[in-house]
């Protein structure tokens, strides 16, 4: 083993399949801390993930583009629901400096206006960019796929 | 103005400038045959236009994978309503096989069960791939933009 990893280790900046295995991972982390930072309704987390020209897609709204628009959107959305949500990833594909995933998400969600909890669950799709060696979200779309009301 | 359409013709094949041109105006040229098969209630022309292993989510169901599924799910949506929407394309970006758009879509949809037209509007993210040489739709998500009822 210890022969194995020395050559890993020593290949690693050279080795496009390592490179596209971290790139991978890093995306992933990316969807997970976003997973966290929606169920901690925290608006400050979410915007970290997000590039310098995103675009965030909530539902009943026109898209929102650009960071203000994107903070005003996850802030409507705080102060309106409580998010209790896991993401699970489908499909992820780095291509360079652009990657996309295809998740969906299931929990619940309550309705802080009545205290009313519902069932949640969404499919999405990711673009990511990797801006300054971080990957960031791109655009994001998300939907419902719970039975209609 | 002919020696320089001499130039482009000869240099066609070699300029990467003008592959991506090509392929940019292939990938707008699917997500219009696509808006003209949604507007035909044609499940037989969408499918063309799906890859060998494409995944399709509408709203309030989980998502379809598989070019089963995808027919069964457009069947069901056409057997529902009649859409006469017009999409619009934000972003397009092509990196090699694989190339995404961002697009939305307006217009009207008469539900077919009472004959009442409603005002639709949608979101959409697609994701393309390159198949033996033609762009193909491998992931579609869409979310309506229009106001909660």
């Amino acid at each position: 083993m210890k022969s194995i990893l020395t050559v890993l280790t020593f290949g690693l900046l050279a080795n496009p399949m390592v490179q596209a295995d971290t790139n991978n991972a890093e995306v992933q982390a990316v969807i997970s801390r976003y997973e966290s930072a929606l169920n901690a309704s925290n608006t400050d987390d979410v915007l970290t993930l997000y590039g310098k020209n995103p675009t965030f897609m909530p539902q009943h709204a026109p898209a929102q583009v650009g960071r203000a628009a994107v903070k005003q959107a996850y802030d409507n959305v705080f102060s309106t629901i409580k998010l209790d949500v896991e993401f699970s990833i489908h499909e992820l594909e780095v291509l360079g400096d652009t990657a996309w995933a295809r998740t969906s998400s299931a929990g619940q969600t309550r309705i802080l206006a009545n205290e009313v909890v519902v069932n949640e669950g969404n499919n999405e799709l990711f673009i990511f960019k990797k801006e300054n060696g971080d990957w960031k979200i791109h655009q994001y779309l998300f939907s419902t796929s719970q039975p209609r009301q």
